[in-house]
């Protein structure tokens, strides 16, 4: 049996997923439910995600959901069977720091820039206007985020210095950022520019970017 | 050269560290910085967090911070070498459902519940009247949270069966709610509540609870 993901190629959880799966060289399909009514029925709480959010996988009858679990569990189980990527290194140390930048992007970069992009793009898509005062109040987070992200990125192409999970993981939701026009905010700092040109032009991203229809 | 974490005994995610310090059998030094300032000296920054937050973690000059990654890295270097303690098996599918479970804790528990504490107990002790409206808020959001936890743990004694970091990381938390009077929302159901049992009653945590001052 095939990995399935379950979930909306709208949504950045589930584009980091298509392409760390991708990374991996791993074939799978991708159910996206009808409508949103569909991931609140009882059959899908009881069987895919007792929260009714997206994504949810199951590979061969093993059932996962939360986005970093899927990806740390798909790279547990086959990173390096099927591709050469190395998206969690064995290295106790390089793993942790692998981790520890995974935790930054959740405490630190999402939190300012999935406002913007809920705005910017989210908010647009249902045909409401953006909240000026969240936009800039977001953006001015992002600023102070984006500055030590600067620091951090000195003299490294990769937040560990190698591409990692870490790295993957900022993809989905920066694009949206960027294609929502706020493009300055990473091109205005040079290392995290240069971050950026090197995780987005990854072959793997470019092959989500092809293959799905993003928000 | 000992482990060293810096943080304060007040935050929840130095009791959680200092849980999985105990549970691993480590020896360690805890080093509270005088003031919240020393957190944010250009010192501090370059060499302990770069965000100006807690805890950092030292073990023998490999410095790291942020809660999970430093969790996880412990586990990964110090698991099965002075305690029996299990806190992420070596089992593929069953460490997987560990990190699902500390997924959940961080998207959807710990959101409501860290704002409960943040009204319940430390506006309180900055000497001001908890916001009442953010208050029923959160106890509504986390009631039906718990209304899952209820299903999730339906003939279990822990999150994954057995006793792992996923329980751990709801403790101190947990534990602040439970002391500023909020006990009822765990007592009223019967599985959360011998969860609750279970994880509160680790002889480690009482240890923690015995050698350091909470807020």
């Amino acid at each position: 049996m095939t990995i399935q993901l379950t979930g909306y190629s709208i949504s950045a959880y589930c584009l980091a997923l298509l392409q760390v799966l991708k990374e991996l060289g791993l074939s799978y399909e991708f159910i996206q439910p009808n409508n949103f009514e569909d991931i609140k029925t009882p059959e899908y709480l009881a069987t895919k995600h007792p929260f009714g959010k997206i994504p949810s996988l199951n590979d061969d009858g093993f059932q996962i959901y939360e986005t970093r679990a899927i990806a740390h569990y798909l790279v547990k189980k086959y990173q390096g069977t099927k591709s050469s990527t190395v998206l969690i290194p064995s290295d106790v140390q390089k793993a942790a720091l692998v981790e520890q930048f995974i935790s930054v992007e959740i405490s630190y970069y999402t939190q300012p820039l999935g406002k913007l992009v809920g705005q910017l793009v989210f908010a647009k898509r249902r045909g409401n206007e953006p909240d000026l005062k969240i936009v800039n109040e977001a953006r001015e987070e992002l600023e102070k985020v984006l500055d030590v992200y600067e620091k951090l990125l000195e003299g490294k192409d990769y937040l560990t210095g190698e591409f990692s999970l870490a790295d993957l993981l900022h993809i989905p939701l920066t694009n949206y950022a960027i294609k929502a026009g706020e493009k300055d905010l990473w091109d205005k700092r040079p290392n995290v520019s240069r971050w950026w040109k090197n995780i987005s032009e990854r072959e793997s991203w470019k092959n989500v970017l092809n293959e799905y229809t993003l928000a």
